[in-house]
């Protein structure tokens, strides 16, 4: 009994094209979900965010848990309700802010004790509270609590750090208990290390887990890197399962972890981007900022849907990032995420095609090489 | 030959109800133009401002002619092209920007020299030279440039001031020349004194314009003070021609001015509040930012159609706020548009029902009684 259907409908080479199916949604895969940090996909409204052709959205435990808090949260109807988002919805559990954001750090083997960024109150994270909050919140996708070891580490370093989130993946397991329509993933560590990615996936196999996610990478060790341990771990990893890569990525890091088989994203990059005056296209990213853009009366991208594209200059946008004007950050953050979503549409595309691998070479050499010609990504 | 046909459509006592025709668009008057200083109406889609009732907005020549420079504009198709307005704009002449924002003024008979308040480059404003500067950005109405005195002025002070404005009213309507399109609005001044107002309006009823405007109120000078100057300058402007009280202003303001027969207002209240995290309802406003709000599930207004008060609580609202997310201007913003708008067809209904001055007394017994029990206007 699981609350989420996972389905396949095409396999090309590693890479696959499915769907999720949750009580709130169905969620075609491979999947970008906007990161909707502290309530809010940034400088977007639910309904927009829903018309880039997302289907699922990331909550923060970490920001909500210190403002507006997971109990207050759970009185006012939940996180859909108070977000006005009623589509499936995935949270982390917070360890990964915890160790970039707050200060006073302290763990030990019950959890993480921390004093908050906003106010510099004190905090304590386990992974039965990780749970917890998760369940106040009332996501449909709920991550365990796990150490996020920082990169370079050594390998001992990794194998005790990996060991605690292994014995934390058990007790978050146990918290979560069995529900019909509520889902619990697992996240593989182990750093750059094949053999500890292999024991840590097959741990997380044998205590069982609705989905299973790779934590621990984009953290600096590079793209082959990154890619190296994908394909390191991925075949430890039950086919029939999604699985979520963290926290990535540039465009050409999701369409590499794609091929490789992921079929979850969530980025930051998207919305932060738009927010500082940067677009991604096709053909690379543009910065608005730049002055070649102040007489441009062309479109952003002739071929896309969003409001950026179908009504405006680049000169219009220019100006508006220029001014600091808040349309700046709303027109580029929906363009953003109109093109992470019809990235991996055509991905899915692709896939059912049997053209994943030849759309993915083309793919990176149109976006690479106008980065170069652009010369301002 | 006008470009601009108004048509009473009722009248109660001193109040008008009516109709602004346009090449581009109908007003319904008394109306309220939101501000887009900078070729966008802060933190809202233009398609947005539309849907909450308004049928023009403002645009300041003193922001776009430094930025992005109204040449640009008009090789770039015009403003309501570049922003993506296609319904009527009004533009100032960019004199009142010139005395709160630029720095190193110099008037002289010519026109005045200020530095821009951006990055201290010279430029000119003449009456000439405003009029040029809306005809490149092809705005629908467009303003006189006038000196705007500062309160208090000594009655020799505004009267000297005065003789320059309607100088420079005569110089503005001779460069605007006859257009079949676009129409050109005189600005009454004169201070709080009402014979020199009342000359002023003499002066420029003799020069003949399209509409007239008051300008130089909500300076200082109190609510009392204006209103009294307001009537001691409508007696002389004709009936049958727009009467737009600039920068103005609270909804308490507006109702008492358009009683007393102004028919166009504009003001940055409601959006520049909706940034502050300030909602304005019938009750008075409401400050979000308050703490009283952060486990309220109800809804900002439960009778208003705008999506902050329809999809969210004000809980939420005071979360967003709190937390400074972009979203939190666009809600309010939205909200505090819809406001007004609603507030200028509740009151053109009740001129149309002969009802205004009722109407007046109970909304203001209403807004001002619920502002002291708020204690957070």
């Amino acid at each position: 009994m699981t609350a989420l259907r996972f389905e396949i409908l095409a396999k090309d080479g590693a890479a696959r094209s499915g769907l999720i199916e949750m009580k709130r949604g169905t969620v075609p895969t491979p999947a970008f979900m906007p990161v909707g940090t502290a309530a809010t996909v940034k400088a977007m409204l639910p309904e927009s965010v829903a018309e880039t052709g997302a289907g699922i959205v990331l909550g923060n435990t970490y920001h909500l848990m210190l403002r507006p808090g997971a109990e207050r949260i759970a009185r006012l109807g939940g996180l859909h309700r108070f977000m006005n988002w009623p589509w499936p919805i995935l949270t982390d559990s917070g360890g990964f802010q915890v160790m970039s954001l707050s200060s006073l750090r302290e763990i030990g083997e019950e959890g993480v004790r921390f004093r908050s960024h906003i106010d510099g109150s004190e905090h304590f994270l386990s992974p039965e509270r990780a749970m917890e909050i998760q369940r106040l919140l009332g996501s449909d996708i709920r991550m365990v609590l796990d150490e996020c070891a920082p990169y370079p580490s050594t390998q001992a370093a990794i194998e005790t750090s990996l060991a605690l989130s292994m014995r934390w993946a058990r007790r978050s397991k146990a918290a979560f208990g069995e529900q019909e329509d509520h889902a619990c993933f697992g996240i593989v560590q182990g750093g750059i290390y094949p053999h500890l990615r292999r024991r840590s996936a097959e741990e997380l196999v044998s205590i069982g887990f609705d989905g299973y996610a790779v934590g621990g990478l984009a953290v600096g060790e590079g793209q082959a890197a990154m890619f190296d341990t994908l394909d390191a771990t991925l075949s430890h990893l039950p086919h029939d399962r999604p699985r979520y890569l963290m926290g990535v990525g540039k465009p050409d890091d999701i369409v590499g972890a794609a091929l490789r088989g992921i079929d979850m994203f969530d980025c930051v990059l998207p919305t932060r981007s738009g927010r500082n005056g940067q677009a991604f296209t096709w053909k690379g990213p543009l910065n608005l900022r730049n002055a070649r853009h102040a007489d441009d009366d062309s479109p952003l991208d002739g071929a896309c849907s969003c409001p950026a594209c179908k009504s405006y200059s680049r000169a219009y946008l220019h100006h508006v990032v220029k001014a600091g004007e808040i349309v700046a950050s709303m027109l580029l953050t929906w363009h953003n995420l109109t093109f992470f979503q019809d990235l991996m549409r055509t991905f899915r595309e692709a896939v059912t095609n049997r053209m994943a691998a030849p759309f993915a070479a083309r793919f990176l050499a149109d976006y690479r090489a106008s980065e170069h010609a652009n010369g301002d990504g």
